[in-house]
């Protein structure tokens, strides 16, 4: 059997030693354009800012030594042009030489990856303009960071997603001045805004220029220096702009020969990974798979579900239709500085724009026991289905254990767990590593008292509508007067959640009651309180003033 | 309704503040022996090392904070000495004024914990002889130790246990000369040997003197010095000895009062925790539960699951047979110096006595990617079902992000879940967090190989028990020939993976062959290569040299 695959990144090489191992018979022909093959396309931020310093650790396997532990014959600078699945061959050019050539194949595998988007404006080809996606990419960046190095050196990131928030900073790590551009209203758009503001003080705090709101109009030269415009006409002189807009699926060879693409614009597969010809497989950044929670086809372009379906492709390759994959729910996470923020699932936002039903819970957890030195609290955000507990994404920001509880909850997520799960889950616990309660058990039972009206949310910005709206209310922060006296929330009145029961009496029964404490807890206590005596519209604010901090309007 | 609890620690206190959460009109009176409630045993041996250094940290509650914020009227230094069931009352001694009297309950909830084990040894009351176990024996060591402490100091820690170890580094870290004595024929017997020997040499590592094999004779007094005596008649003069050979459920009370003990010796308790009267609940160290993977009662005790039990417990005390306890997979970690060593489900050991069928995986994955700077290997174990794929059990040593593979692990255990789930599991993936492949997902991954019959595995005690015998069988290194050089085993010829292909005919086919390289996987290719070549009794050595050089015999 010849198994002909384009690509040797990620999935393609993964795949080739796979379907090695699986039969030691296969002949396997593996196309890459580029010169190398099964590098760290990860690790390139890393290589960027020194934290990596020798490049030859980027490179997992060479050609040659791919090619000799799985006797594959690797053909590297070697461009399939066109797939011919009447004859079931490719065209190839190889970029050494220029010479064309067919390549005939039984089963096909491609693994094109994803191009970064590069729009269409004004000055895109002015120099020092760089996209990150490969080796030769990373290099050319590498090359021109180090010979612009200057004493006030400027980056400007077009793009706060992770891999833009990575470069930012290893950017700065080797001395630049960045700016970060964001067109949407905040940074790191898979989180929503309680975190991802967290992320975006902390870059502030790092030194990096952060401007959202406000995207890409063009570029220009600005007296012999490379400008980035944006659309409020502000410009930004610097030595390097890095476009991290975001990629889109490599479709061109999958489109030319007509197979199909899906809904949400990737090569669309069946379970079995297979293309919409059944000799064709594919794999990776370039295609689209349902999302399984809601069902719909995306693409996620993430390393470890790409190596997931390299392993199930081979499978199916040399034994059809043996194993399913089950899909991604788009697990990701990011160091930032000293921060690490990871999400799985959907946001809010994406929930929001589904129409689906939801509920968010906000806690601010310990890392680990509070009584152990060292841990600054987790921010953690579950967003769950309140009719049925079903748990529908998590977002987490913290300095440490944050993927500790969003691999948790991913693989829940993959399993159509429930709050309940979270509760009843069993965690490793020592008072370095946690608490008797993990931060995910801890949320999921804030999310079980929610869905069993012991407790009523009510979120930050619906707060603020109220008191947009003059509603009269009663807004009693349950903390100690101490606390009370460094800051509240306009209007709010003070009433010590040990001392609430005494004073009973003095707060207005008939009005809508919201109480509030520093997380959350206390003023669990006090909803309950309340509630219990004769209060019947009681509302706990979720994540308290922590949460209230960051995105409320009326901290006072 | 009037809820009395005996225990203020974790079981009592968190189930007396979430009935006061769920029925503002529970009268609640918590009764507590020693002076304190609600205070970090966990933290304790971090304590007496200094690692916390204040000693209000330890609690997290008062009895009068708990009582004011939960309106519950706390008796502490108030010890029940008697459950009355036909009267529903209990006798109580106020340890203050000697005062008996009876205090009447409609729910009662038992949360008396475990106690050290005490063996009734020659010298067992002998001064500077301690158990840890609660504020008060923390207070005493603590000020033994300070006292003691001088230039040559020195602790024996009798038990060689989660808490053993822990205490053995937080002696050594206020400069004792500190000698761990465990029965077994290694420390931390959760944990099987291959993991064990690495916190153990770790321990030595670190100048602590191990005796393993060799338990306690007796106390003597040594001119005017405690000494301890092993059974082998070794006397370990010392100024400090802490003996940590385990804990028994306290089941004192529900003994007395004809409460039914199941077969592990705890109180017995049914899915919604309730003791064999109905209106007796019981939680915590004291109770036995089924263990969700053999079915069959144990005692954990463990503060996570105690803490979900009292959560369990209260909801059902307010309304009857409401939640149902889902039982703990035994799910334990201890900081170890710089390691970190943890466990979940079965042990080899157990499954062994069990007779249960398993199969064993051991990898040695990186914490994170390979090109990331600062990664120490994970040893990772894991123990599954080779006729269904379900996972049994693993066990985890490192330095960093262990406890996230365990935690992982200990969720699908709780699930009935499989390798196939490891495999299919999503977790977030950056260069500083993991791989494209997590350490579970990899441990998964080579289980699916072993299920599969694409590999068939051998453990080091099998090819030492082979070579014993003097076997005739082929035993090849398939490592590069530098490594060869730095030592192999036994009778191993060398013949590197990528070179094998060529050698097929050097190597006779008639014979047994077991291949093995560094960690697993070469050797798994180079099986994969034999086994397709016309060898058919191929075996890889599961977890390669890093694991043979810990445990096997042979090393040359």
């Amino acid at each position: 059997m010849k198994y002909v695959i384009i690509g040797g990144v990620a999935g393609g090489a993964s795949a080739a030693a796979r379907l090695k191992r699986l039969n030691e018979d296969a002949e396997i022909v593996l196309f890459e354009k580029g010169e190398y093959i099964s590098y760290a396309n990860c690790g390139l931020p890393y290589y960027i800012g020194n934290t990596i310093e020798d490049r030859k650790k980027l490179f997992l396997q060479t050609p040659v030594s791919f090619g000799n532990r799985y006797d594959a014959d690797v053909r590297t600078l070697n461009e399939v042009t066109a797939i011919n699945r009447d004859r079931k061959t490719v065209s190839v050019k190889n970029l050494r030489n220029g010479k064309e050539y067919e390549e005939d194949y039984d089963i096909l595998l491609l693994s094109p990856g994803a191009e970064p988007v590069k729009p269409h404006v004004q000055g895109i080809d002015l120099p020092n303009i760089f996209t990150l996606r490969n080796v030769a990419d990373c290099d050319k960046i590498k090359m021109q960071a180090i010979d612009n190095l200057t004493d006030n050196a400027a980056a400007v990131v077009i793009g706060g997603g992770f891999i833009g928030l990575e470069m930012a900073e290893n950017l700065r790590k080797i001395g630049y001045q960045v700016t970060v551009v964001e067109k949407a209203d905040h940074v790191l758009t898979p989180l929503d805004w309680p975190m991802a503001a967290i992320v975006q003080q902390h870059l502030v705090d790092k030194g990096v220029n952060v401007i959202t709101g406000n995207g890409l109009s063009c570029f220009k030269d600005h007296d012999g220096q490379l400008a980035v415009v944006l659309e409020d006409n502000t410009v930004l002189p610097c030595n390097l702009a890095i476009l991290s807009i975001g990629v889109r699926p490599n479709t061109t060879l999958a489109k030319a020969c007509g197979l199909k693409i899906g809904e949400a614009g990737g090569i669309w597969v069946n379970e079995y990974l297979q293309t919409s010809d059944e000799c064709i497989f594919a794999v990776g950044d370039a295609i689209e798979y349902p999302h399984p929670v809601t069902g719909k086809p995306y693409c996620n372009f993430l390393a470890g579900p790409a190596n997931l379906q390299a392993r199930t492709a081979a499978m199916n390759m040399v034994y059809p239709q043996s194993v399913q994959y089950q899909g991604s729910v788009s697990t990701a996470i990011a160091k930032i500085f000293d921060l690490t923020a990871a999400c799985t699932g959907l946001s809010e936002n994406t929930l929001r724009k589904l129409g689906m039903t939801y509920q968010t819970v906000i806690t601010h957890p310990a890392p680990h026991a509070t009584y152990y030195p060292g841990g600054q609290p987790i921010h953690l955000k579950l967003n769950f289905d309140p009719e049925n507990g079903r748990i529908l994404g998590a977002q987490a920001v913290g300095t440490q254990n944050v993927d500790k509880q969003i691999d948790v909850i991913s693989l829940l997520l993959k399993h159509q767990g429930t709050i309940f799960d979270l509760v009843n889950s069993e965690h490793a616990y020592a008072p370095p590593y946690g608490s008797a309660k993990s931060p995910v058990m801890f949320a999921g039972m804030v999310a079980e008292n929610i869905y069993a009206h012991l407790m009523n949310p009510i979120q930050a910005a619906e707060l603020d509508e109220i008191i947009d709206r003059n509603e009269d209310f009663n807004l009693i922060d349950v903390r100690e007067i101490q606390e009370f006296k460094t800051g509240t929330i306009q209007g709010a009145v003070n009433y010590p959640v040990d001392e609430l029961r005494e004073f009973l009496e003095d707060i207005p029964q008939d009005k809508k009651t919201i109480v509030f404490c520093e997380v959350g807890l206390r003023g669990y206590v006090a909803s309950r309180i309340l509630m219990q005596s004769g209060f019947n519209t009681v509302y706990n604010l979720i994540g308290g003033m922590k949460t209230y901090r960051l995105v409320g309007k009326h901290n006072q």
